[in-house]
């Protein structure tokens, strides 16, 4: 088959039309629309074969994955997701994967309203870049240098999970079989919290997701805020799964640097509060306050239990090239 | 080197910052902002090692044609190249390569006005994927599809060079050094189009940019246009190198279906030929009337020579998986 036969067969028509498409797949480049009181949120993530999932995934498991990591970004930022462009390089002309990765892709882009506009197909070893674009009221992108000394930190849902379902495939944790399946989706399926990140945007002074450990990814949000952010580990929220983990022995430290949550994690002024737990009902949601913000010192995340230093085994953050 | 640190390095501040750049790279998400008398083309180009170049070759090269191809895509739709994000799949961090690679992206980024507002970073078989955006003016995009029966056809520049340096460099074609040495920057350094495609919104009814092989684009553009587009090969432009090779027993084939041009083709309603020259001039640049297009028929596009029905060696132009 050829490129164009391919990308036509399975690259037109998904996700959903937006009437702001100009010019969508099919052309040099696709043309879209932007009202004059928005402004544009751009971001990109790739996945590779045996670094980011292992060989032989389910292909709809990874169309789902890679738009969930990008919508991810979207939510961190407030934005309303709308366009996507795929960048999709196989080792071969596989039908069947092409229609199980694009049927998943279709489901999950129409959930969230977004339209594939335009893709490149090429040959080569699995590598699957996706670039999102959505739209934000002007001026009103949740940015990760907004918190301020005094701000109370949350985290939407339970972390950990991910980290622990992978560390079950590497062998490294014991999991009962309903216990795995409980936590896999988090790992294969994340849920992006879009209508969480569209909540904060009058509510948060800072926001990001979580993808390489919530330690990691708040040192971002300090650094680039000027402060220090104060996290109590007990309350981190953490699945039954994960209680149960923890009840025989393990460790909080996939909780706190494993990555690939795609919570959002997020500084709210004093006097915001309230409108947290609002939000969260109004979402039918779990937040929970894990932490707040404080003068920065050399130390950019400061972890407690019970008012005593927390020392992890592990401090970093999930990194490539490391 | 963690993956922050590669990023921050190699991509914070290539090429050139845009005003309506609101957040750049570091964030969850760029963020820009998009004038409301303009609409955004947007277009993405994946380059793998072993498929689109040799490995091992130049990456200041590579830096150069991942912009080139995806620049050219702006050039055909008439859009002004704006921002870039870059995915980038490296087997290591080499940071001698990364310093080549983005001092080069840099280079030709500013040249043309685009400036780089996300990444990602990883670890893998060689792969560059850019995505670009541009502007335009609203409601002008050139398009495939508006071609009509009595439009000239006109190509950019010369075809075929960048064809007979692949080729020169496989083996299959004989050449002189100072012959390779001049043909060469049109395999590795394609020079995108942009001021072109910007001269020719209020002309063309129809643009493309030739990268698989002007028959096999203008097939593209018959089909979507609902028209045939008849072509005299005589009249494709070509390099005194080309010319050379022609005289010594060589074919127009690598000319007509080789691909990797980049220039544009594009159909001119009649009447409107006077200004394509003054285009041509005022651009300082070589636009040869190539064609015409006519009604449809069987065959989308038809070559002939000095009147005569033209057959070709090898009609398929370059394409991945057949």
């Amino acid at each position: 088959m050829s490129e164009f036969s391919l990308i036509e067969r399975f690259c037109h028509g998904i996700g959903q039309v937006q009437d702001s498409t100009i010019i969508g797949v099919g052309d040099d480049a696709a043309v879209v629309s932007v009202a004059s009181d928005s402004q544009l949120a751009i971001s990109v993530d790739t996945m590779v074969e045996g670094v980011h999932f292992l060989p032989d995934s389910d292909p709809a498991d990874l169309a789902h994955k890679l738009l969930a990591v990008n919508l991810s970004d979207m939510a961190a930022m407030g934005a309303e997701p709308k366009w996507a462009t795929l960048a999709l390089t196989l080792p071969d002309s596989n039908t069947q994967w092409l229609a199980a990765f694009s049927g998943s892709l279709d489901l999950v882009a129409k959930r969230f309203g977004l339209q594939l506009i335009g893709g490149d197909t090429t040959r080569g070893p699995l590598t699957l870049t996706l670039n999102i674009m959505g739209l934000l009221p002007k001026s009103k992108a949740l940015s990760r240098s907004g918190a301020s000394v005094g701000d109370a930190v949350f985290v939407s849902n339970v972390l950990g999970d991910a980290a622990l379902a992978l560390n079950f495939l590497q062998g490294r944790v014991t999991l009962t079989e309903s216990q795995a399946l409980a936590v896999m989706p988090a790992l294969n399926r994340p849920e992006p919290q879009v209508p969480l990140g569209r909540g904060l945007l009058d509510l948060a002074s800072a926001c990001l997701d979580v993808s390489d450990g919530v330690v990691a990814d708040l040192s971002h949000m300090a650094r680039l805020s000027g402060v220090s952010i104060e996290l109590d580990v007990a309350d981190i929220p953490l699945s039954e799964v994960y209680q149960d983990y923890l009840a025989h022995g393990g460790s909080l430290d996939l909780a706190l640097t494993g990555g690939d949550d795609y919570q959002l994690v997020f500084a709210v002024p004093k006097g915001l509060e309230r409108s947290v737990k609002d939000l969260a009902r109004r979402l039918k949601l779990s937040i929970s306050r894990v932490g707040q913000v404080v003068k920065q010192s050399d130390e950019l995340v400061k972890l407690s239990l019970n008012g005593s230093a927390f020392q992890l085994g592990n401090v970093q953050g999930y990194q490539h090239f490391t």
